[in-house]
């Protein structure tokens, strides 16, 4: 029988909710046990649940179609409204839930998340960084800004002409000892603050990061609350803002541009945890400076987390997509075959689901480990207890490389799975509806914001490299790169001799252990013949911390597993090996194969006997991995993708809900109409070019 | 002295301008002649030129920065009237003109160039290849639809459920023998047209494939003109078409669904160069059906000159940018460093420089081949000359594998290439207005429609596989792929030894064709130890088509090496060299490698000495380099990378010029003052949550 139902059919159609649907029947997990090793805990598993439930619910947060119709305009008044709404919840809202509704709301709505981020993240986590506890709670508390009321905090850090170097920017701020008072101002077009979020139309306040300047001299680069609107949201005097405009993403986010003409502002407005200025202008700078710039860890760490969220997002709608459609006959079978069965298909994505699975833990470890370190951090510092301080910047040290690595790492990999699992949907992934192109463009920002990843990257490798020039002198490396004293596996034996080794995990550990540590000893040897010159290695410094970011998900993937309820462990185990050996050893095999880490045989056969050997056994459980991720259609916000599976029904009702085709002309027809039915060139030139007129001018 | 005339200045800001000028002053080669190599010829790159000073001034074609401001249907508006202005060209045009025209819109303006290309490209390509001469020349020409006039058609090949499967298409043309008349119908929501540019506003024909029925036989997908609109622009009885809505990019096409309900056109509307329906309704299917693709193959050619160009267009942003720019202090040195100084930043950016080089010659020479096969085919054809139709039937097979593998690996380097260098520019290159964003976003389907890439370069690995069975059975592979003769080759002895080999850039294409030589027996073993199934070598297919687009651009290079001015040849040599090691060697690591093509310690070297050296060569010269492209300020679009160098005052002023900053509040203002200002919790909740109620609720 044809359906008539809705679309009436006159033969049958294709039927993708069956196959999806009959593969989720067969399940050989509970993906809600899954689910909770991937949230870290039964308890913030459920909490999710709940805060889902509620905000899709929730008129006014809840994600729809129609979100990817909307123009940049309609989308910063969208989020304005978001955030109104927000702020009711933060009045209710635990801080843990307040946290995880972030995060949630990250995957699906990241800039409503940024611009509500600038605020409580950038904002008051420069204060919270760099001021005192008093002026922490003044600005945060008394204020009420932790609960978007009262003032809006951004964050004006980088300028116009400086990024990355930090130290070098030039807005400048003196001390003017006669009125008890900062001059803040900006003095040439290069120092204009650029790409300040939430500058152009909500900020009342900026952190402002400015060079001290106490009697002429320059102390360097120092943080300020600098007031930019007042209670009635007018511009103060001194200060312009512009609209920054026309982005590649986020056009939710008011990003603007902030110039300073001789703004005055109180000196406590100095945030003076580290440097201060008396008010007879002498300044004091701790030692313990260095820690200021831990305002930017947050961002990063939450960044790691944000990889699993979109990288669960988009490998479910990529892999549903590829169980229900079909295409191309192989031999007798009636049906097509589905994507997801030909190998290809496979290669291409399952080692993306993986991925997402070991970032989920290693980003809710980091999570945990910088919660911990930045609170024990702000104990000490309050007690002025110099010993625990002393070795909790230590632990800031290795936090600050494993978050540089991770973050750079995971968003470079959430872009191109982005990106893959687009091009994996075909023509399908291009549509607006599909949600690809939106999450790609909001996106890939985070590859260049707080630390642009190519710069970040070095910033692991230049210690690592270092640590084994002094390992090699006879000092012991310690903490997360230990594994650096091993330098007996500087020669150039295989660690890696037989795919029994591969599908040993601590093996594979331990070969990317041995990797950085070649990769790290050739690098210094060519630095000496450069004379010391780090630059010349940074192509493999970005290396090193590509590889020291997969080191530390794999380790603490091995770490974990002891935790994971026994139905699910083997398929974590089995999803671990094929993020080692299609995502670690397949995009290294170059480095691996220089450093003679395994022998070019057995790469062989990682690529075209165990890789797919991995896939075929995944390959029927893909739909219980992506059923794992727990993602509701509206965090997945794409018809392809639904729980459902009826991929093409979904899809062409969104067409047609968002596009009224009931209207079958064009606003601009007559344009077109015009030209197709245009009278001749010669009409339209008057006749003045015929052969008649030519044999009267020519004559 | 202090800028007081356009940014007033308290001290003195950067000054990019100065760092390109000076690096220009320094040229070694003639720019212009270096860009007739470029252009394939002296003649092109003179019509270039002019043809881009007569759109730089036209009002209507010119493009702007307000390009970038556009909403979607602004967007679409305004292609249409480029399209009317467009169709008065093509009336003036030469063919040589037009078809440059075109080829120069694709890269400033491609959703112009797609929607112009749908008509010419795609409905007439289809025409041309399936109709008749006779058939042929009544749509293209007396119907004038070559010039945009009387018709627009449109090319209505996939459906919703089906897109690389031609052959699966469901839509049917039933012939109603009664009526002389074939009835087009869409049976299912599966088999509606589906992506189809133009179908929804500008259409007034679709080239539609369709299953041919006759007396209930299925005879396979062939193709129909079928009329959409008539000429007052209406829709025809039972044609429903809609809008497809958002996509990733090329918002200004109108992409639509089509559905027919039982539409009847004439018998004659097929298009019958192959098959053919008698008036009793005979079939006729002769043997070279096969040749009806050959539609496809224009568009293919087209985006791998498109890749030239869009690569020549973000090369030329990105590292004028990079030389302006500066970051960071070194040592004592006043002005901070620019970044391309840094051995990162070269690496970055300065390979997808030697590529675009690559890639251009590359182009040209396809471009050639296929245009001089179509026409040599549609002569034997007419003539009906078996003879030389078999002859040609294997040119074809060669072309099209050329053009596969080109196009899948082209259009995939230039979504790199445009990543790559928008990452390089920093937070600047997320802004709309230097253009990565909107390019990308266009730019990406290239890599899914006509000819999804992994089908594509699939269709070239299985081929080259079967060729080396054959050759191991004693039979001679011909043509562009001789080289699998070699088998020689096929132990595993290293074919580059050292690093004076690497530099004879004959060595390196000889390694590619030993790469691809091991490759392919390696695969062939597999396939036979899985009973012949070639789907579990995909992977290795694909990366067989990669290195068979590389040797194609590397050999046509070296073979058109001795054309080039004596003046710029050691310049071009230099950036093959650059290409050769940086992308094909590098990129391919793993793969040489695994089949010690070289060995690991000749690797290493390439990555720590060879590179650096060849990167170090080309950075004093590569202003000179990217100003061969000759890429006017028009095609950049993008302040950071206009010729005079001044980036901050030429991108600030385009920021302000289309954001309005005397305005100084949002319209949506209100929604954000009423929730920093609001009442207290307990105020809003009437009072009903303080302790004084609570004391006498609980009472």
């Amino acid at each position: 029988m044809f359906n008539v139902a809705n679309t009436i059919e006159s033969s049958n159609g294709p039927n993708p909710k069956e196959s999806i649907q009959k593969e989720r029947s067969n399940q050989k997990f509970d993906p809600v046990l899954m689910n909770h090793f991937l949230e870290g805990s039964k308890k913030t598993s459920e909490l999710n649940r709940k805060l889902l439930q509620q905000m899709e619910r929730d008129p006014i947060l809840s994600s729809n179609p129609n979100y990817y119709d909307l123009s940049k305009d309609q989308q910063r008044e969208l989020t304005a409204l978001k955030i109104e709404r927000m702020s009711k919840y933060m009045e209710v809202d635990s801080k843990e839930e307040n946290h995880r509704r972030l995060s949630l709301i990250s995957v699906f709505d990241p800039q409503l998340n940024t611009r509500i981020g600038i605020n409580l993240g950038l904002f008051l986590g420069c204060v919270r960084g760099n001021g005192t506890a008093e002026q922490f709670n003044f600005w945060a508390n008394t204020k009420e800004t932790s609960k978007l009321k009262g003032i809006y905090g951004c964050f004006a850090m980088t300028e116009l002409a400086h990024g990355s170097n930090v130290a070098g920017l030039e807005t400048t701020a003196t001390y003017d000892k006669e009125n008890d008072q900062f001059i803040i101002n900006t003095p040439h077009i290069g120092a204009t603050k650029w790409w300040i979020g939430g500058a152009a139309h909500s900020a009342t306040h900026a952190a402002t990061y400015a060079r001290l300047i106490v009697d002429g001299k320059d102390y360097g680069v120092k943080t300020f609350v600098v007031p930019l609107r007042d209670s009635n949201h007018n511009l103060m005097p001194g200060i312009t803002v512009g609209d920054i405009g026309a982005k590649m993403g986020r056009d939710g986010i008011d990003n603007g541009w902030i110039q300073y003409s001789n703004v005055k502002v109180p000196r406590f407005f100095m945030l003076q945890k580290f440097a201060k200025v008396s008010r007879e202008g002498e300044v004091t700078l701790p030692p313990l400076e260095q820690l200021s710039y831990s305002a930017l860890i947050g961002g990063r760490v939450t960044m790691v987390l944000d990889s699993y969220r979109v990288g669960a997002r988009f490998t479910t709608i990529a892999l549903r997509y590829a169980i229900g459609r079909r295409q191309f006959k192989q031999g007798k079978n009636p049906l097509e075959t589905q994507l997801l069965d030909y190998p290809l298909h496979q290669r291409r994505l399952l080692p993306y689901l993986a991925l997402t699975y070991l970032i989920s833990n290693g980003a809710f470890k980091l999570e945990h480990t910088m919660d911990t370190t930045l609170d024990a951090l702000d104990d000490a510092v309050n007690k002025n207890d110099m010993v625990k301080i002393g070795k909790l910047v230590n632990e800031m040290k290795t936090l600050f490389i494993d978050s540089a690595s991770l973050k750079s790492t995971s968003t470079w990999l959430a872009a191109e799975l982005i990106d893959q699992c687009r091009q994996a949907c075909g023509g399908h992934g291009y549509s607006g509806y599909n949600g690809f192109g939106k999450a790609y463009n909001d996106w890939v920002v985070q590859c260049t914001w707080e630390g642009d990843n190519n710069v970040l990257a070095m910033s692991v490798g230049k210690p690592l490299i270092r640590t084994i020039g002094e390992v090699l002198k006879g000092k012991k490396a310690k903490g997360s790169i230990s594994f650096l004293n091993n330098t007996q596996y500087l020669n150039e034996e295989a660690i890696l001799t037989s795919v029994s080794d591969i599908e040993d995990l601590s093996m594979v550990l331990k070969s990317i252990e041995v990797l950085i540590l070649r990769l790290c000893k050739d690098s210094l040897d060519t630095i000496q013949e450069s004379n010391g010159v780090y630059e010349v290695v940074s192509n493999a410094m970005v290396t090193i911390s590509k590889l020291k970011a997969h080191h530390y998900l794999l380790s603490e993937f091995l770490n974990r597993l002891s935790e994971a309820d026994s139905s699910v462990k083997p398929y974590l185990v089995l999803i671990a090996k094929l993020y080692a050996t299609a995502i670690v050893l397949d995009k290294f095999s170059g480095d691996f194969l220089t450093y003679s880490v395994l022998s070019p045989k057995l790469m062989g056969e990682v690529n075209q006997k165990l890789i797919p050997k991995l896939l075929a056994e995944i390959r029927p459980l893909t739909i219980n991995y992506t059923d794992s991720f727990q993602q509701p259609d509206m965090i997945l916000n794409a018809p392809i993708g639904k729980f459902n599976g009826d991929i093409y029904e979904n899809y062409f009702g969104v067409v047609k809900a968002q596009n009224n085709h009931f209207h079958t002309k064009a606003p601009y027809s007559s344009a077109l109409e015009g030209m197709l039915n245009r009278p001749s060139l010669n009409d339209r030139q008057r006749g003045e070019t015929s052969d008649e007129v030519a044999s009267i001018l020519s004559k």
